[in-house]
C-alpha cells in the first residue's frame, strides 16, 4: 500500500493510491493517518478495503506528511560509507543518532526556508522509517517487523547551527520547514529489501547526491535495534537512516548551499519524489495551527 | 494556579490545587491538561473558576506528568556557574541544548528504571518550563509572557551512554523513567522570579545537589528566546534548563551513581516534591498504551 495524507496543511485527509496511481479517498475508512491507525492490526484492516470502490481524489492536491502526530523524530548520521569517504570520516564504530524537532516536520513539497542569520543551509536525501510496533531492546533480526513503512525524507541541515555553536547538532536540525517527508508512506511488502533502494537529489536541475541504500554502514534493521536499546520507539515514530554522497558541504573545490530560489528534487526507488522551492524566512508562510 | 494530572497511568484526571492544598477535580471542566488547554485563554478560563466549589479528590492518587501530550522536550545543559565551576569547565558562550525522547516523560514519584547494561545513572534536578504561546524568535524581554508554567524535573542521565558512545548526548538522555515531571504545572503568577528559587536533591537521605536558580549562566527568559532562534517551540513544549552542582559524576573522590534500591528526593520552592525509588529495569512496570 501508498498511504498519504493529502489538502492544505492542517486539514489534510487520508488517501491511498490505486492502481493507476491517483488517490483515493480513505477519509470514509479512518480519520486520518496517526500512530494509532499504523499499527498491524489497523493497517490489515487498510490492506482489506476495496480501494478501487474508493472515489477519486481530483486534481493535483498538495501532500502533506504521511503520517500526522509524529512522536519521535530520529536521525542516524553518517551512515553512508561512501559519504564517510567523502568526507574524510572514520566510518563510526556504531551508530550515531541526534534528535529532529518534529516542528520541523513539513509536507514533502512545501517550500523550504531558509532560517534567519542562515548562510549555511544544506540537504540530505533519506530513506525514512515509520514505526508500528513498539520497539524496547528489539533483536536486529526481528527489528523490520516493527515497521510500518517507508518514507522519502529531505533532513535539511543548517552546518554553522549544527557544528560551529558548540557540541550538540540540534540547533542545526530542526529549524522549521527542516523535515519535508513523503509523499507516501509504502508499506514494507511494495519495498521488499530496503537495502538496494536507489536514491538522487538534484539542486536546480544539476545532480547532487547518488546512492543506493546497499552502501549503508548500519543497516536499517541495525539501526532501529541499536535505537532501542536506548529509547523505546513507539507507533508512529519516525527514524531517518543517513545520507549518501554529495552533500552541499561536500562539494569540491568549494562548498555549496542553498539560497532563496534554488530548487530541490529528491527521489527513492519505490517510495515516489520531492519538489521544494527555497525561500527566504517569511511568518506568514508558516501556519502554527498546523504541525504538517 | 497550581494543576495537576492525576490517577493511573494512562488514565489520568486532571486537577486543581485548593487553598488547603488538597486536589480538586477538573474533569468536569476540561477532559485534560494538554498543548491545547495551556494557552493563556484557556489558563484565564480556568482561573475563573469557582476552586472550592469542584469535588475534592480524596486519598493519595498517583501523580502523572501535569500536562499531557509534551510535544517537544528540550534540556539546556551546563547551565549553572557553580556547577560549571565544580566541574572544570568553562562557562559555555552561548546555551547548549538536546533532546529528551518524550518516551522518556514519567510521573514524579514513578519508579526510575536502571537501563540494561548501564553502570552510570545520574540525576539533575531542574527548573522546567511549559510553553503556553508559540516562541519563535522571541526576544529575551518578552520570552516569560510565552510561559504557561513552571515544574519541577529530574534530568535522569546515563553517563557512559551521554559521553562514552560518540558525540551525541541522546543516547543518554532519553531512557524510559528518565523524565520524571510535575507534580503541579505551577502558573507564572505564583511563582515571581524565577531567578530566585531554591532546590535540592537528596540519594538515600543524604543532601547531593543543593543550588538556586539564581546562579543560571542563561537565565529562563534566555533560554527561551535562544532556542526560538533554531526551534519554534509550540504551546505544550517542555523546556528544562540546567542543574545545580552535586550531580554523581561529580562526586569527589569518587563517581557516585544510581543502584536499584536507592531513593530520590528532589524539590523547588513553590513547584513541589518529587520521590523516586530507583528499580531495575522492568518490563512489566512500564504500560505502553500510555506515554506519561
Amino acid at each position: 500500500m501508498k498511504l498519504c495524507r493529502y489538502g492544505p496543511r492542517g486539514a489534510e485527509k487520508p488517501g491511498i493510491l490505486d492502481q493507476q496511481g491517483r488517490i483515493r479517498d480513505l477519509s470514509g475508512t479512518i480519520d486520518d493517518l496517526t500512530p494509532a491507525t499504523v499499527t498491524p492490526q489497523q493497517l490489515d484492516r487498510l490492506r482489506a478495503i476495496d480501494v478501487e470502490g474508493l472515489p477519486v481524489v481530483e486534481g493535483q492536491p498538495r501532500h502533506g506528511v504521511p503520517v500526522a502526530g509524529i512522536g519521535k523524530f530520529i536521525a542516524i548520521g553518517l551512515n553512508y560509507a561512501d559519504h564517510a569517504r567523502e568526507a574524510g570520516l572514520e566510518p563510526p564504530p556504531e551508530p550515531i543518532f541526534f534528535t529532529k524537532a518534529i516542528s520541523c516536520l513539513s509536507g514533502p513539497n512545501d517550500p523550504v526556508m531558509i532560517p534567519r542569520g542562515s548562510e549555511k543551509t544544506d540537504w540530505e536525501v533519506e530513506l525514512g522509517v515509520v514505526i508500528g510496533r513498539t520497539c524496547r531492546y528489539v533483536e536486529q533480526a526481528s527489528a523490520l517487523s516493527h515497521v510500518a513503512g517507508y518514507v522519502l525524507a529531505n533532513d535539511l541541515s543548517e552546518r554553522a547551527f549544527q557544528k560551529e555553536l558548540g557540541s550538540q547538532w540540534d540547533k542545526g536540525k530542526g529549524c522549521d520547514t527542516f523535515g519535508p517527508v513523503g509523499p507516501w508512506l509504502v508499506t514494507p511488502d511494495e519495498i521488499g529489501d530496503p537495502q538496494a533502494l536507489d536514491m538522487f537529489l538534484d539542486v536546480n536541475g544539476r545532480r547532487m547526491q547518488t546512492g543506493n541504500t546497499a552502501t549503508m554502514i548500519f543497516p536499517v534493521a541495525e539501526c532501529i535495534a541499536y535505537v532501542s536499546r536506548f529509547i523505546t520507539l513507539h507507533p508512529g515514530d519516525l527514524l531517518i537512516t543517513g545520507t549518501p554522497p554529495g552533500v552541499g558541504e561536500g562539494q569540491k573545490p568549494d562548498k555549496i548551499f542553498l539560497r532563496p530560489g534554488d530548487t530541490m528534487h529528491l527521489g527513492i526507488a519505490g517510495l515516489g519524489e520531492q519538489r521544494q522551492e527555497v525561500v527566504a524566512f517569511d511568518l506568514d508562510r508558516l501556519n502554527d495551527g498546523a504541525r504538517a
